[in-house]
């Protein structure tokens, strides 16, 4: 399969009437099915419990929300419509709070909305929607320049480890962390990919794993305190990870893991890189340590597989996300070019045009 | 329940014709079940598919297995039985091949048989069934050492991490990694113990967590990837593992994954100690790149919990240990004391006495 055959993740069927279907990450890779989400709330229900997953797809998911919560509207006045439209958007960004691409995505329905204020509903309505559906068209086209700017980091026979899932799965196409091992390969380039499975949840296992083999790709599982071996072996060139927020000084926040990753990296000499479009990137964000990590219910360590895997009442630590402070980052892969060394200045510099 | 009141992990029941019983350490948490063994291919199955399992409790298990293998001799040439005594001995040595109190403990068997070779074969099987019995007995004992030498480094209040399970489940009874807690424990010190889940077969989560909280110390369980987090949270104040080997020169085999603890550990400033008795300890090993890595199956990754957490073929690699260099190492915690630093001379020292 080609990278253009995936099935896409997220998409809106049909006109304003319509409705958002999506892969339900979940399921994969036991079986590929998709959810039809007809209102906000069966969106928020998709993102809460990762059936749709990934900073960029959320976004791209919450805007199409913003429209299935505002389409049903029946009346004619503007501030009664866009009040509305506020209601519904801080509810779906309630779903989860560390990825900023969600409140991103939010805030740029309002201000379409907003910004056409003097016309009818129903014209803001359809308005909503391309937007929304722009959003995913400009999520694809980001992916790929992410692709373009880091495919020359991969090189022919190097191993490269990845964590957790920021592929196609997550985004509108290529993904990110993805991108640049999708454009290496269209290009003939010959490598192995190691993908951390990614506890809890197994994203790596069950994601990136399923993605890359179903493009041809060379993809070996380990669980994620393998790495360090593998490192150590020398089997390890370079590592590529997502993220789900930038603050303006580099800091990246990113699937619990991501930081034990980059610090064996460093350890090791290897560099790791982070691969991210410019709306992941919160320069309202100063540094990590303001960046909010969602605790996620420990039912997710201790029953994880439909299995009790360690005492039923035992406390479980169960963070979604960790930070990795900037000097770990040996560059950033963004959709405006490589920013490399992280500096709060290269940030500024491609975000002036973002 | 108090540290005494421990399940034993292994235990011979009855006289010569008497069988040998343990828990079997796959149904945990879920169920607490005991397993009778009354031959020597119970006894490699048991030890090969991880229901005994830990370095010690292996080595009991494996001379518990070559009384098992010899009991019913009929004849009377001490030769014929010796030789069935070595036969059984290769047998349960090829079970697993990292640990290397199997190899210790039915050298010592067959040692014991032919130091008695001028004695006739009843009195030699008994003389075995003892033996056995004492190195089950010596291995308690020294798990009480080890956790008399480690308990001071555990200080009120602190957060101590371990990786996988070395505790009483693993041995004849405090375990090593372990003891120093429980022995903490029993002098009344307060802290907190962050067990590793370990995948692929989560030893961490279904086993330390279960003992621990059987012996009512606070234990939260993380998954591997969490470490780093903790770590960097200043949670942590003290890393204990346990060994499978030891080389001469301080290099640690153990579960996979202390490795990238160990490299965590040291980036964060957190000593990093190694739990085990003298039997772990293999001088004819030079370093850890002499001591063979047993690689399991890829089904523990891909179906570890009775699901498929991988697409069905994926590549996996499945290494059972990892090799952490003496240079990652505080100090090795012994029944014959605390070598601190780890050298090579350190070690030779308190094997002497051996």
């Amino acid at each position: 399969m080609k990278t253009g055959d995936l099935p896409r993740t997220i998409e809106w069927i049909g006109g304003i009437d319509g409705y958002v279907s999506l892969i339900d990450q979940t399921q994969l890779p036991e079986t590929l099915i998709r959810i039809e989400c007809r209102d906000p709330q069966s969106i928020w229900h998709a993102i809460q419990r990762l059936s749709v997953r990934g900073a960029p797809a959320i976004g791209i998911a919450a805007a199409m929300g913003a429209v299935l919560g505002i389409r049903d509207f029946a009346g004619t006045d503007i501030k009664e419509f866009l009040s509305k439209l506020d209601e519904t958007c801080d509810y779906l960004a309630s779903s989860r709070p560390t990825a900023v691409n969600l409140s991103w995505a939010l805030e740029r329905m309002k201000c379409v909305a907003k910004a056409k204020g003097n016309s009818n509903v129903s014209d803001i309505k359809n308005t909503l929607l391309e937007e929304a559906k722009r959003i995913r068209d400009e999520d694809a086209a980001m992916c790929r320049e992410i692709g373009r700017v880091g495919e020359s980091l991969i090189e022919d026979g190097m191993g490269v480890l990845t964590h957790c899932n920021a592929g196609g799965l997550a985004t509108a196409e290529y993904g990110t962390a993805l991108a640049p091992m999708y454009v290496a390969h269209e290009k003939g380039r010959s490598f192995r990919v190691f993908a951390d499975e990614t506890r809890p949840l197994l994203q790596g296992s069950r994601l990136t794993a399923w993605e890359l083999q179903q493009a041809g790709i060379d993809v070996t599982v380990i669980c994620d305190n393998m790495a360090a071996s593998l490192m150590r072996e020398g089997k390890i060139d370079l590592v590529i990870t997502g993220a789900d927020r930038i603050a303006a000084n580099g800091d990246v926040a990113n699937k619990i893991g991501t930081y034990g990753v980059a610090v064996l990296a460093k350890a090791h000499e290897i560099p790791f890189y982070v691969a991210a479009p410019r709306s992941t990137i919160d320069l309202a964000t100063q540094d990590g340590s303001a960046i909010p990590i969602e605790e996620r219910d420990p039912e997710e360590v201790r029953r994880g597989f439909g299995r009790l895997t360690a005492p039923a009442d035992i406390p479980c630590f169960c963070p979604a996300f960790d930070v990795t402070p900037a000097k770990f980052v040996r560059g950033l892969i963004t959709d405006a070019g490589l920013v490399e060394p992280v500096t709060a200045s290269g940030i500024a510099e491609i975000m002036k045009n973002a």
